[in-house]
């Protein structure tokens, strides 16, 4: 019998792909492109946004019409087989607006809290991210796997923010961050930073506010790559998001900690 | 008679580009690299560091034996024609170290308080920036010239940082920033989001304590494409640097000011 989830990994890889071909192609023409505001400034869609989704839609349904299809732009359709797929057509919407290359596309496939498959396509970097459950992480088809020695003061902890989430919480990990003797980054791309961080150039990634389509791909990467995140919670759409190298998870779950007092969600490894 | 600018900017360009070749070579080799500590786990300098710049030194007392150099890793040469060069081999060490695609050469040239020439090779972009002051700023040779309509609201200010500077300006700035409705970027090459501000890919950029070897360039960058900067402190090696597009300029230096109440530098366009 054909394993179902083999076979959507395939589809899967070859989707985003084709999917960053088509949004490289407007990306190069964005200048040109008629633009809507969603909610506000720096939060914009483009055109291309909904033409790479609405792609990759159509074909998840006629490959599989049985699945369920949750995507940033075109919202939730339901299905029977009990697998859903979670797509970000560009993740990433203002460096793809701005001209900046760190934008990518993020497809997952899930089954209730598991998160079977995550692959993301950096069409500008030509790297193609792909993860399965317990198979491990590629780039580009090499394996990742995180240096277990690398510490918090050894590399960049990404800090994702958005306008779904106050200040306050990004700018204290900040300020713990740098008096732990560690250093921020963030690039506009949650899916690209999380990738990252299992490509061991990053050591970690944190986000107060994370929808999945951003999140669980990259959060299987980085578990599959040896390190730990946080467990996305079952019954939210928005999640405190977190994955680290194993050598800095410590450290930075005691910074986050402090802006969190109320208690924080289960780690996962 | 020629023109002694002009002669020197042809040899920045060309010694920017050689450079970004030999620093990409070791790049693609930099895990088999030496690596040596500097001040800190996060402030590593490698062996490409002092190759590239030995080159470019060498390169430059050949041609002009009169003028002085200021480099990052070598420190500095005198000159009797009044003309300094300033070398950042590699500027974003971290990046480059950890396999992120944002460092690049910087090359300035400099008498006194102005900035002649200002030169930045980003080799993973393949993409070369280069200002002469009163003459403009080309990427790739073509000219740009920043929207005098992008608001801060409307685009990623960039925060530079470092372990020379304590966390808690930078923490105000970028609450301050995303409490006006603006949004943080940080890629850990100061001089590459410099050149992205000239670009227009970034609405801005300010760092606390900014060394000559990595912000001169930029800047002259900023101004000729029509932003506007901080004057560099003639007096100081680390100075307060702040360049944006001209409609973000007004909204950014209020949320600066508030963590500066000591007072700024002078504006400069």
């Amino acid at each position: 019998m054909t394993d179902p989830i083999a076979a959507r990994a395939a589809l899967a890889s070859d989707l985003a792909q084709r999917a960053g071909h088509i949004a490289l192609d407007y990306y190069r023409r964005r200048d040109s492109l008629e633009i809507e505001t969603k909610t506000g400034a720096l939060d914009l869609v483009s055109i291309a946004d909904r033409a790479v989704e609405d792609m990759i839609r159509a074909e998840i349904a006629a490959a599989f019409p049985d699945d369920a299809i949750l995507g940033e732009e075109g919202g939730a359709m339901a299905g029977r087989s009990g697998l859903t797929w979670v797509i970000d057509p560009i993740d990433g919407t203002v460096p793809f607006l701005m001209g900046l290359p760190h934008w990518c596309v993020v497809i997952a496939l899930i089954e209730g809290t598991e998160t079977h498959l995550g692959v993301i396509d950096v069409p500008m970097a030509g790297e193609h991210f792909a993860a399965r459950a317990g198979r491990g992480v590629t780039l580009d088809g090499k394996r990742l796997t995180l240096d277990p020695t690398r510490a918090i003061t050894q590399g960049l902890v990404a800090v994702g923010a958005s306008n779904r989430s106050e200040p306050e919480p990004i700018v204290g990990i900040i300020q713990g961050l740098m008096q732990a003797g560690g250093m921020f980054y963030r690039n506009g791309s949650g899916a690209n930073m999380l990738a990252n961080v299992a490509a061991g150039r990053l050591a970690a990634y944190v986000e107060p506010a994370m929808n999945p389509w951003d999140s669980l791909a990259g959060l299987l990467m980085i578990r599959e790559a040896g390190g730990v995140t946080f467990a996305y919670p079952a019954d939210a759409t928005l999640g405190l998001t977190l994955g680290a190298a194993p050598g800095v998870w410590d450290d930075l779950l005691a910074i986050v900690t402090r802006q969190y007092p109320e208690g924080l969600p289960q780690p996962q490894r």
